[in-house]
């Protein structure tokens, strides 16, 4: 900046190179996107983040394709350093790749493109853990398509945190939010045993989906029976079951899994749904663990936030997933 | 509908008769509003649904009188199906009996035909337990007044779950809201030692009140100290000692008893009040015992609610409370 | 009612068939559904209204698509007598036909089913004034098209009150809210100088479209330039000259004319748009030419509205354009 | 002050005697509180203050109770000074005589209450011009009948500015807001010729109430023929031919006459009313009649107003009334 | 009010004198402001209130300035009884003082008059308990140095409940809110050690102040951390520990130690924060302790707040610690 | 972009540099940052624009700071070419040079900041049109000031589109928002006779400061009487007069000119202001005078903005005046 010639200014543009604060590392100094100049030189990244602003496919009209703009936003008020764990995430390289491209009146093209993006994150950065800020939840299941198709010898695991189901019949609407593990189950890419479903509310799922997923062998439990037995306890039994069971473990958090007092950008969070410290708690102990692969966080939709707190939120998400990833590093 | 000309349209109205998810029974298609041709047939209904949309009669300016229209509308976006228990709400016969009228300018008039609703309600649905959406707390008083005319012999118990006494004096400003208990108390259709008041908060009660509480015997345990004894004994406690006392025990809601970061709808919720998993475990249990005989939601103001919190609260709590009712009747 | 058991009840279902003050008709009294006894019975509508719940074709995320039934729950405000003109809309006879049915991830079933909509509506009802409540503006192709192919011979003129437009070239994203005109240009279902596009506004609209404008001979005026001229004159010009050229005149009517003071819930609305006096006044002159043959509302979205100030405007529209209509029979 | 121990505090109470800006003269700093010692003093006022919090006498629900304390509230903002007509308020003695008392449960002590505060205004000041600060528009037809009580031999005439007749029949719901001009007429208080109601708006008036006022002869315009002929032409036709037949003229305003994008806290306000300038320009004229002998603003409800909009634009709307009455004296 | 001449009013001013109900004490009865007349009288108080309106030197925009004004108008609203503990604030004599006279360009003569409120506090009511209400968190440092010049030979600690450190360098912005324990750590008025801050954050504080914390041995727990504790026992722990070590232990509340859920109007309050029910809990605890000298509550911008819900908390917080204060005094 | 390895990627960062739609330029797209390669080549700007994000010196609490930030992002939807006048923006050379550096708790330096920012401008960028994104009022007495010392043989005129005087005395609070005219005039930067102020307001200035404005001869029109005589002709007169006197004409625009329908975002705006479409009629006409040298832009809180209502208006100001100086320019 030294050339730059006005010395009482704050150069543009803000959102990117703003170093206000030279001891304060804030989120949004560390993710750097990754551009031309960068793709040249191909170094590597712990982590790669990828924006799929696809909501056209939610069965309820949904804005939750504002969402990645909204993260990037909200990063700007995080530092990089955790100090309940003592541990900088700066020390993780990461890029932001940008968004998947969407088609404004063409839904396939849409889920087409979101699954090369995978599949070209796979080739491009082989060594990196993507997450991926939806967008609604139908992107799952071509996120996790394209996973597969790049590492088609492997077993996935999903650990799911999320108020449904989503098991519902692909053959009436398409591959809507309502579906991605129905979808991924249909096509094999998924086996049922290997889905963990925590956090399902009462009053918000068919009786004929919970006989579906018992048929296929899913695992699950309720938001209220999880809490009698304690959260943390449930994520650690389900990861010990995924991790003996399969090679690789993808977390899917629909924002929808909070209670309504703590979700109001997640428009169909439920009233006894999981509290915030409870998410966090659980994702940094899915992140954590060896055979986490990917991560995605959907339905999420800015536009109907209240002075954003679920944006902050589903950005801290991210980042205590990240602090599970770090602290798994540094064992 | 199979007369209907147009194969590629929904036809109206909307509200009722959609079946738009076969195998996703939503609260809306199963609790079917009673008409002529139903009152014809007088079929068994399993509990009856009645708007109370009064409240005018409240202290504070309130617009709870628009609780039970926007009960009806946020219920569509509940199964009937309840995953916690694997119950169907759906098994049980539900009618919504429609709104108490209201006058404009004359609350005595309000008053006497609630009381006469609940007395129809007792004879021509005399199996029914009866559900009412409020409207303030002053329906209740007429509720249980009417309900004790119809059972004269009938001791009645009552299991509140409030912020409030509601035992102010009926000399100065009339039955309002905050009254009810007390106006059951001197009218001499409840005992003091019948009533179980759990949820009271510090700092929104006069010590007079508690003198008066104590003075007729009433039970009462503040939220404070119900948290630290855990809530779902706390409830326990009070049913077992109402079950062994009284014939028939009555639940009235007030939304009040909610923290005030989980019921901005309560517009008198408070800070340190009751979390939404409490009162949803709470009010099932209750639902659960032989000897409920009706309950009441009120103080849900809906123009005061963000983004419908509190009414889905309120529904889910209607739905709780059946679900407890369900489970006995499975016993 | 008379077998309705309960005197002092105001029986379910409360939208349609609640009689509180017979003296003062409301609009939820008077526009009907059409059912399936209706059906048979294939009387004659003056006016039949048709919501086009469909907006996952809009290029900004939108939930126009909730807007038929904010609009349903909207004109319960509104009384049918119209006192400016000393008449009673009531005297026409107006179905409500329900919603265009939608796929969640197939656009193009949307736009097919619109299309089949407005031919049904053609062969059916074919002396009815249809009015389409959108949805966005995509929906309108699809109509205008519909009606096309029902009366091949027919030349159509289009009479747009629009901030923008609607010329994008729809090779890049299909036939989303941004392309309906060009559309229709494109197809030669419209001729270029039958277009009158009435309240267009600078910063918001291409040059590029601007010159296939010109091209085309489609004829315009921007908000500005006609405030100057008078709304008024603009429309009374605009009709006279389409009635000179054309079978039929289709208006449409996106509420991002609106000035953004006015129209919160048209969220492309302007600074500098039009205000809402005026047009009202445009859409009653336009449904006192006797060549109207359609009209249609989009984009509002009723969840970005506040205070339902924009549905009520929109609702107006429609009862002002009745209000057009009936003058013209009138005569 | 100058006893106050602390020479770098504001002393409280905050909202009635802090001086922070000696030279702008604030509002509340002039309209002084009427107390105890003021009573025994009997001083001369130009103008007295009223505020009548009630509104449970609303057919909709409503909390315009509220508005009298969001006035005093709000009155905090505006100086003394209108520069537009070069004059100080201040000059004018105005006392705010507090609030009537309202009954919770029994709205016809409230409705005497008002009538006799009236009453004691003109036994009391009978010199001053009473405002009053509703409260929903039942108050309007206590107020009158108190006056005329005190006044028994005048003719009094009435200048409405509102959006409805409120000639609804009072044998259904009794003395609500839909029925004050009404109410006047039954009781022989006013004749319907001495009535002028200014800004009256189509589909939201029924057929028969426009009869009603022909039968009796009321004189009306509505909003959008008002426009048309110029709204400060209307008020001075208005006021010339009041002037000719009545020795007093009485002023109301509701709110809901603003266009629905001004009146965002008048829930009743409509598409295509009143723009506030015209209002303000309205009042003014009115004021300045040297036959106005009251005047009150109805139907703001403070807890559905944005940003506190509507209730400055009553403020302004009441300064404006005053600037005329100043301007009258000034003469 | 015997020579009142309207036996139908209520008379102003509301805000401090109006006795609706002679049973249910209110706060804004209880607590009178000083006045000249009071200050002639010097009574004895046991606890004062001062607000601090300085926001201006907050890092972000803060409109905090206004909360001395809300708190005053939401205390309306509580009683002064506390059920939990049956026990009467009221008999507590505390005196509200006004507020600290601010300068809208020169900050540093706000703060020296903060300062010197303290000072003067500490001259005129040494026996008293002062509360403070910010204003943001730079006037700590001005208050506990002023308090620190009035007792020289004390040695003060801080409990901090807080998500930030405030130890931020002084050098590059001046003493913002950023700063204030280090501000009197560098300016040796207190030592590290007897500084215990609760309720930190990971991600909102830079690694190199929790270095600069660790040098200078400030004793500090995340929330997470002390969640897993028990917040209650953290609290014991720390009041234990400052109790052997300091003269007089200084409580600060900075309400964005709340969660996200519970503080819309703490604009800095993270996901994962402190929840209602905690707060409270740990304020009454330190009340209660006989070293406690002062507390203040900051950060909280009334104008963010969402249905005054953060305003009402930290009244509550006010007099839960009152509470506690209460209780000592009973010991 | 070629080298980007991601072809179905948008890649960040996304303000910027995102082309979605080649044939329509986006505000965004033509005004770019100046960066450091920039500088270095000092090519010639038409325009320059300029955030300056000051606020803690205005006299209501204001977060107007964080309006440059706001503006940039709102511009994104909006297009360079107007259509009203058939001109593209784009055509002219505009540089973004980024905001002025403030200090948090010193506002001195905070204006000499602002000073020495439009004296750089000034040698760097003789030839630009300097267009300055506030902040509150009190900057533009910093900029003329920084101005004139650049050129201090000008004789600089203001046009102040105003609710206010912005006359208040400095000797009480310093150079705060209500002072900035009177700073300059005192400072003997401007003559009173060089000051148009049009729009101000009734009730929202003292007498004495029209007593102060007449002293000096400034120059001003109510809105009212504005309104009555016709903005377009007001400013008219207003620029034939300066033009005659004056070497320059300095615009300030301050938001709260606005009517209160029309921006919530300027907290300051007044019932009866000015309407938006009147606003930028005016400052085009502005713009497309030959002797203006500068504008700013102030008193706009997105904070407190409506659905970014009034930071949209805010950029189409900015955007007309700059249509008024590409007229000019035509010329």
């Amino acid at each position: 900046m030294s050339n730059y010639p006005y010395p009482m200014l704050n150069p543009p543009p803000f959102m990117w190179n703003t170093k206000k604060e030279i001891t304060e590392p804030k989120v949004h100094e560390w993710i750097q996107p990754l551009d031309d100049q960068d793709s040249a030189k191909w170094t590597h990244y712990d982590a790669v983040i990828l924006g799929v602003p696809l909501s056209r496919s939610s069965i309820s009209a949904s804005s939750a394709s504002e969402n990645p703009e909204a993260f990037r936003r909200a990063w700007k008020s995080f530092t990089t350093y955790n100090l309940d764990e003592d541990l900088d995430l700066s020390e993780l390289q990461v890029a932001d790749l940008g968004d998947v491209r969407e088609h404004v009146t063409d839904i396939s093209i849409c889920h087409d493109n979101i699954k090369e993006a995978m599949k070209a994150i796979q080739t491009h950065h082989p060594d990196s853990l993507p997450i991926m800020i939806g967008g609604d939840h139908s992107i799952t299941a071509m996120l996790i398509k394209g996973y597969k198709e790049s590492h088609p010898s492997e077993r996935i695991g999903i650990l799911q945190l999320d108020t449904h189901f989503d098991l519902r019949d692909l053959t009436d609407n398409g591959p809507s939010n309502g579906t991605p593990i129905r979808n991924l189950l249909e096509s094999k890419v998924i086996n049922g045993e290997d889905v963990y479903n925590i956090g399902l509310h009462g009053f918000f799922n068919a009786r004929s989906l919970k006989q579906y997923a018992d048929e296929v062998g899913l695992n699950y439990i309720t938001m209220k029976q999880a809490r009698k037995k304690g959260i943390e306890r449930v994520i650690h039994e389900a990861l010990a079951e995924l991790e003996t069971k399969v090679d690789k473990i993808y977390l899917t958090v629909d924002m929808d899994v909070l209670d309504i007092s703590a979700g109001p950008g997640a428009p169909a969070s439920t009233p006894g749904g999981m509290y915030i410290h409870e998410l966090l708690e659980a994702v940094q102990l899915v992140g954590a663990s060896n055979k986490v692969c990917a991560m995605d966080i959907v339905c999420l939709d800015p536009t109907k936030d209240i002075a954003n707190a679920t944006v902050k939120t589903g950005v801290h998400v991210m980042l205590s997933f990240l602090t599970g990833y770090k602290l798994r590093q540094e064992l």
